[in-house]
């Protein structure tokens, strides 16, 4: 844990500058529009360490995997995020020599990322020779303009006249730090300027054929006014730019305005992307910087309309809460079915691929209250439109039905470690479990007919084709899994994989009754078109029925998987500092021998099926489990967080939930300068409203058992619920719903109802 | 397995060209002589598919293995067999159009790798333009001296005068099929020609600083006589020629003699490397082409007189069984106490490293009764001299003691699949017990005071730090291993290895007793220098009185693993054919959860701890393991051979024998184009010995219990027993011992003793 930010309610300030951590203040100044995004690089030339990338959603490499060992039935390659076009970039020369922080002497550095507005703020006085200037610079990824970032850079010289060349470029040679071989991903196709002045750079991956083309324009001011001025243009193999001098005097400023488009050919044909590019980028200019400025400020405001959660008397909670909304918003906007949230977003390149089993177990929960329902709908579609690769997937296992990738770009897998791509496969019921949580909580009960059934449906085939009948045991089992704890690889019987196995097979057989009495064709076309029939859902039923589930009769819990036992039982608390967290430091077979626990496994389905289980029963599991949890995924403190304020270990649940909220700002994990855990935001994001707010729904409606830390003064959050917009605010004292928004919802409090209704009953106050 | 060669005892002949199966032939017809070999690959130009690969004992390349997934603990590298300078290539011209066995058309072609004089021979006839020219090759790996190869090349014309040219060289451009990025390992360090007119080349690896200096040289005879020629010498970036034209009369023969010498740093300093090379192939140029040829066969007569097997009545066992004594000893020779047998030998690239397990679990054996003591006790004295980093390794795992690395070049690890790499531990016991079996056998108790107490001391700390304690069993378990069958991965209470692991802390006991009987002061050196105390025996002690022994109790016979009876136990015969072998089509997971079994595993400790249990007991196991074994481990057939035999199971045990011995010889794994199982003839060396023969050591005597398959009309085998080499000839109706050389010993024939002497008593018969 590091102190690395001022603490601000709204605001995410370095004061200080700071070589040696500038990776990771690079990575929390990562900002970006679901379209495109790039880390807090600095716009000047800087040589100090520093990963400089800019990331476009759904442009990657097949990278070439088969390196060393290699196991049947590992997929051909791993999708890397793509680290191209460093749009940003401007050389500044002061009197010919180069602006670079690395070596000039700097005071009043300031950096600021403005999450309410969406922007970055850096200013800094550089001295050189007793000559000092001033830089400001402002840089936001417009909200309202996906294609638009937008640049201005102002310099003062404080000390005595100066003459300032600008050489704002496109510099499309960029490579990703983990290619293997430092292997250059990209070909430039064309470059130069348009007759409207602006530059531009056109590249293509080497593989897969992804065009983008980047395009730019500068305006320059002096003192606020707009000045004609004389450009040297000039490009090279992967670079153009253009050199703009000015002589400026004591005091006088100099502002360079950036515009950047960016295009590919998601969205554009190829033939078409330089006109294309050059027409947003001219229409942009002539908008000008300060109103796409405010047009952008505008989208922001409305995201926080409808998602912000305030903290009372806890500033740091209050910051960790809007930072993870602020980046989760920053990585995706639900307009596109084809994208999904990757795991560092565009913040970094590690993990590689988009789309992990978080989308479905967390993400879904923050986009199902905080945006319309459509966005988490794609997030559904975007599985469904993938389905024959997970029935392609499951073949190469030799099984039946869909199995979903662990890893994924476009539906193909693309990971391999063999206990992970074969056996985490407690993945295919988390895809399950996110229709149902989605039609739990919208009520869409067509999107079954029209998408979900069959992919219930494919994914039930799967599940009982891989489990196998134990004489020993009498019962069904499933062998040889990893489960969410990745601590344990290769198990028998992980009880959270075989609960949702079960559980998927009873929830698709009721979402065929359902479909069948929804709409009696739509059942029969479906019945014909994947050929189900009754001895089907017999077996299915049976194994629902037989499943065997790991049991400690001492403790009267659940076992995490057979065996678990007859490990070592120490806490996770005896383990000396040095070695934590022990993935870094111990090797995988001490890991796995272990009784250590990486994320939540058993308490993960607890979560996820908290009906099943009473109170005393799931306090029973939680004081087992969580002391051996090391927490050492993303993923882990928010679902403990959940149950602990569920289950009232106030201390434990705030403790989790500032862990989880200020994993990133406080770098807990040491690894932020690889980029941000965005897919846990989400799940810090849960642990408040989940956790704190109590959100639950059941038979159709919003439950709330809000819980309030002793710190706060309190506490209120937003949600969207079948398109009422709500505001539930918390102190010590009461508990207070407010309808924003929408027609009136019946809502739960503490077991009990109420209504709220958008004439007159609009708010209702209940006390604490 | 394919139908590939003719039968004959001596020899392997390919009588037909296939260019289809072209790998398969270069990796059977691989020579060597333990510090060099290289595959049958043609001399002359071959543009179809083929691998040429020349190797050199002891001379590797550490390659980059951090490319994708990474595990802390992991190596740095990956040991590559490095593929080195091309030694024997002659280019051929006839009337300027260049001979090469893909373009030409051909007739009577022939190859022969003659086992009994250690060469290749090789025949064909080439049609061009209605012009038929008859080529003879013939090469051999010099046995006498071992930094030689001769070619001799004899081209005549059969229709019509021809024009011939010989472009002999060397070619140090050179690539592993295997690199990851096509990268190549070598440097060149010089090349030229010598004053004697010898051509050189001096290559060095990238890392690691092996230097090789080969040096060429040749005569030219035209039917018999030798010519004086005027070479045209020309040399290009490692490459280094000659060539010599040749006006050939019809009917008339020119030969052209290649001699090659190669010298590496290993045993010459780098700087006398070119004179020390030209000085061998000088004087042995002097020697010529018969005498040296004369020369390597008598060394391999000596070979054969103390290790030939002879089977009466199966050409296909006979074959087999000389094939593989054959390869063994041009993979190993015992000399040099730093080089160890490499799975591949000098016929291939796979797998990288020198060293396994198998050296100790299987190739000691044939060493140990076919070669001099010393021999065996080099393979030893490695393992010692690898002892610290056998304990940096355990370290690094955060265990006490030593273990050794499964795969290794120097004693470093460098093995990277964490489900090997860290858990198959049982490695560590092979090493003990071929500490073991040398003692048993040759009752050199003296190299447990030199070198043996402490290798088995740091061994039992290791497996002492690796139980744990599980309370549940209220025994001493061993938690995620992979045992010798590697279709079960981080498995907890591997029988075999739990039986391993309590047997080295009982043996190791016994050893630092039996020290301190022997040589008081060298057991208070050991004491001291190893500090180990009553305290840290006592809890060895404990542990291996109280380890648990997973059991199937209905079955009475041991369980493979914890929970491995929860599998689905079908037998390998059930499995359709073209799902064969499951590890080219099944995915990993579906290998894992199958109950389908590698390599011997429970039956391979049924094997070592063979005293332990009676008849009755290990025909229960092998009943039960042996119909789940797919045998998809070159060494697994031999094990269950040695096993059927001592059973009776007479039609398995000759079943399983033809399996191994003609493994390569018939392709029956599919992957003979890689290279030989050469650790795995040693295995079939023991079916042989340990199988048919019954040998087995006890209480000092060596002990026999022949049978013999009922198709074969009898069998011998030599072997060397505590300096006696003793024959060993089975027929159906009598035994029969003769004492070859030495002074005489006791010997066991089923159970009753015997006595041979040198004087009178050689030989004894007896009724079978």
């Amino acid at each position: 844990m590091k102190d690395l930010i001022c603490i601000d309610e709204w605001k995410i300030i370095q004061k200080n500058f700071d070589k040696e951590n500038n990776r990771i203040y690079e990575s929390l100044m990562s900002t970006g529009n679901g379209y495109m995004g790039m880390r807090g690089n600095f716009e000047e030339s800087y040589s100090g360490d520093s990963l400089r990338g800019s990331y476009v959603a759904g442009i990657y490499y097949p990278d070439k995997t088969r390196v060393g060992w290699w196991k049947n039935g590992y997929p051909d390659y791993f999708a890397k995020v793509l680290n191209s076009t460093y749009l940003i970039g401007i050389k500044i020369f002061l009197n010919d020599f180069e602006l670079d922080l690395n070596t000039c002497t700097i005071k009043d550095f300031y950096r600021e990322l403005n999450m309410k507005e969406g922007y970055i703020k850096r200013s800094f006085i550089i001295s050189k020779d007793n000559n000092e200037v001033k830089c400001d610079v402002i840089r936001f990824v417009s909200m309202d303009i996906k294609d638009m970032i937008c640049i201005k850079y102002d310099i003062t010289p404080l000390s005595d006249d100066l003459k300032v060349s600008f050489i704002p470029y496109l510099d499309g040679d960029v490579r990703n730090e983990d290619s293997n071989y430092d292997e250059i991903f990209w070909n430039e196709i064309a470059r130069g300027f348009n007759d409207s002045g602006s530059a531009y750079l056109t590249v293509q991956t080497k593989k897969l054929d992804f065009f983008v083309t980047s395009t730019m324009d500068i305006k320059l001011f002096l003192d606020g006014h707009q000045r004609e001025f004389n450009s040297d243009d000039s490009s090279d193999y992967m670079h153009v730019s253009k050199k703009v001098d000015v002589n400026l005097n004591k005091d006088h400023t100099a502002s360079l305005e950036k515009y950047v488009s960016l295009v590919s050919n998601r969205y554009t044909s190829k033939e078409d992307l330089i006109t294309k590019g050059n027409e947003i980028l001219i229409s942009s200019m002539e908008t000008g910087f300060d109103s796409l400025f405010l047009n952008h400020k505008n989208k922001w405001d409305e995201i926080w309309e409808d998602s912000d959660i305030i903290v009372e008397g806890d500033l740091k909670a209050q910051q960790g809460i809007r930072y993870n909304i602020f980046q989760l918003n920053c990585t995706y906007t639900g307009e596109d079915e084809r994208l999904n949230i990757g795991p560092k977003g565009f913040s970094g390149e590690k993990y590689g691929g988009a789309t992990y089993w978080d989308t479905e177990a967390y993400c879904i929960n923050f986009y199902l209250s905080t945006a319309p329902e459509k966005v988490a709908r794609q997030l559904l579609i975007y599985r469904y439109r993938h389905l024959n690769y997970a029935k392609e997937n499951a073949k190469k296992l030799g099984l039946k039905g869909a199995l979903y990738p662990m890893v994924t770009m476009n539906g193909e897998e693309c990971h391999n470690e063999w206990e992970i791509t074969f056996e985490e496969i407690h993945r295919n019921g988390a895809i399950a479990y996110a229709i149902f949580n989605y039609i739990r909580y919208t009520g869409d009960k067509n999107y079954l007919i029209e998408y979900g059934a069959e992919v219930l449906i494919e994914i039930s085939r799967f599940w009982a084709s891989r489990v196998s009948f134990s004489k020993r045991k009498n019962k069904y089992v499933i062998l040889g899994v990893t489960g969410p704890n990745e601590y344990e690889n290769n198990v028998n019987n992980n009880w959270y994989t075989n609960k949702l196995a079960a559980w998927c097979l009873k929830y698709t057989m009721e979402v065929i009754d359902l479909v069948k009495e929804m709409d009696e064709n739509a059942y029969n076309i479906l019945k014909e078109r994947l050929s189900f029939d009754d001895e089907e859902l017999k077996v299915w039923s049976d194994i629902a029925l037989h499943m065997h589930f790991p049991w400690i009769d001492d403790l009267g819990i659940f076992e995490q998987q057979d065996g678990f036992m007859d490990k070592e039982i120490v806490p996770a608390s005896s383990l000396p500092k040095e070695d934590l967290p022990i993935n870094q430091h111990w090797s995988w077979d001490r890991i796995l021998r272990s009784p250590f626990i990486k994320q939540a496994d058993v308490l993960q389905g607890m979560y996820f099926f908290g009906d099943e289980y009473s109170i005393c029963e799931k306090k029973k599991h939680f004081d087992f489990y969580e002391p051996l949890t090391v927490h050492e995924s993303s993923l882990s403190p928010c679902v403990h967080c959940i149950l602990a304020a569920e289950l009232g270990y106030e201390e434990k649940a705030y403790d989790l939930y500032l862990r989880t909220s200020r994993l990133d700002l406080d770098d807990y994990n040491n690894d932020t300068s690889d980029g941000l855990h965005i897919t846990s935001m989400a799940g810090t994001w849960m642990s408040f409203v989940h956790g704190f707010g109590g959100l639950r729904v059941k038979n159709d409606l919003l439950n709330l058992s809000p819980m309030i830390p002793s710190n706060w003064i309190g506490y209120s959050f937003r949600i969207m619920f079948r398109n009422n917009l709500v505001k539930i605010s918390v102190t010590k004292e009461s508990i207070e719903i407010e309808l924003l928004n929408g027609k009136g919802l019946k809502i739960v409090i503490f077991q009990s109802e109420y209504i709220l209704t958008n004439n007159g009953n609009t708010k209702l106050r209940i006390k604490n």
